[in-house]
């Protein structure tokens, strides 16, 4: 049976908000701007993917990857993988760009300590994978209570520092995104940085790789990268202007409840829960 | 904190056994065949999809799609929608075609009585959505032993019978497909009949609609629909030769057990958990 204290007290009772009520009500302080000192540009042939990282949890792997993005490491490389339901994930096909400025290793930030400076607001839901877990300045995370660390989670979209076998193999040269199902195994494994704000739809529908793990087989598969970018490093007119709503406020908490227990008529039976990541972090056009 | 009485005891211990080792090391009879009764085949023009219907969970529902299917209903319709991260769905664009022999409306199976006669190999782990989750002859299911109910769960690769508000305003004449994390907060809210087991990236690749809803908003944007048959309707030449790992197995609880707590050099912390919808189901050409 479940045991979650909450499921036991709480009987679902439908939400008489939807979450398009509360955008719509929402105020301009319930959304953040992108920091362009934090956002990737990922340029595809057919459009770009922008990429909010997430500096708190690891900041030794973003600076690598903002040394390797100023050095144009990853201009001209490309996607070199797509799993059904797993991840993109891309690099040097050949293996031979060389790393100028950036470290060639870093060890992995897979927890990190957490402080009463990192906002935190907890879904009121347990969790299989962590203790707890909740929305940190708009990035779904995970937190243990009893070692005092953070992480942040596995959800559709995450993006990730590809390693080997050992810890330290990873250094931000070969970068993924969660493409399906949450594998929220991999939480605490390896190392996530952000997560894709807009353009997944040029990445989920890639063709798949047929190789081992969707790798692809043949060089003419891989779709080119053109560049990548820091925002920050690009003129201001060609920016993507897009605002991220916050979760540390009054109405990310009412959005989260309207999820819990759906309203309107088409929803017979509310559910009285919502796994971490499916809740919408919404994104739009910056007003 | 978590309340699991079972993540409260047990600590996560990495398996000895992967499940690449399980598959290896299991026997003809770990596996079944696809019963051709209970088997359909979306022809798309670029392949086949391949989906198992559980008339055990929707047995109206599922008898209704048979009688469409009979009747050709779907030859030249076409897949109206792709939203990311969330379904696609096949129907018809005009609304025109007349439906013959089928029902027009049919009553909503959002649950079913269970009984001792369907087999369930229940996961250890809690789940938010339901009070116990498992699987029931190769599909994600929950249960809720208070109300003696069963129903499938909204994991990727589910099938469902799209509907209005009204709950019996579904037919089987427009059917959807999950291609993202997995919406559970549908379960119990609308019919499942079964999952695709083979051909997911056909769906999942296709451009997303641009419309509400991730609706196509042109024609010229619709794949069209060739067929739909049932295996049995299919000279045997033609059918796609397939195996479903079974649940009801000790190599299935062995395979859940691995994916729990994974072994191997890579993972560093195990999770000691899955969810429902991480859990695969493996198939295999026919051996």
């Amino acid at each position: 049976m479940l045991s979650s204290p909450l499921m036991a007290k709480e009987l679902p009772v439908k939400s008489k908000l939807m979450m398009a009520d509360i955008l719509k009500a929402s105020s301009a302080t319930d959304w953040r701007s992108l920091n362009p000192d934090n956002t990737l540009y990922l340029e595809l042939p057919k459009g770009r993917v922008v990429i909010e990282l997430a500096p708190d949890f690891a900041p030794g792997n973003i600076a690598n990857i903002k040394a390797l993005v100023r050095e144009n490491y990853f201009d001209g490389l490309a996607i070199v993988r797509s799993q059904e339901n797993y991840v993109v994930q891309w690099a040097d096909p050949d293996e031979k760009r060389e790393i100028k400025t950036a470290k060639k290793l870093i060890e992995g930030e897979f927890t990190v300590a957490y402080s009463s400076r990192l906002p935190f607001t907890r879904l009121p839901d347990m969790d299989g994978y962590a203790p707890e877990v909740g929305h940190a300045n708009g990035f779904p995370a995970g937190r243990d209570p009893k070692k005092g660390t953070a992480w942040l989670a596995h959800c559709y979209a995450a993006v990730g520092v590809a390693r080997g076998t050992e810890s330290n193999s990873g250094n931000g040269s070969s970068l993924y995104v969660v493409t399906g199902h949450a594998p929220r195994q991999l939480d605490r494994n390896i190392t996530l940085v952000g997560r894709v704000v807009d353009g997944m739809t040029l990445l989920t529908t890639l063709p798949r790789g047929t190789g081992a793990l969707g790798f692809y087989e043949k060089a003419e598969e891989r779709m080119p990268i053109r560049s990548v970018r820091l925002a920050a490093d690009v003129p201001e007119s060609e920016r993507s202007k897009l605002e991220v709503f916050r979760t540390d406020t009054a109405a990310f908490k009412a959005l989260v409840a309207a999820q819990r227990n759906r309203g309107g008529d088409w929803y017979k039976v509310p559910a009285g829960y919502i796994d971490l990541c499916n809740v919408p972090i919404p994104v739009r056009p910056q007003k």
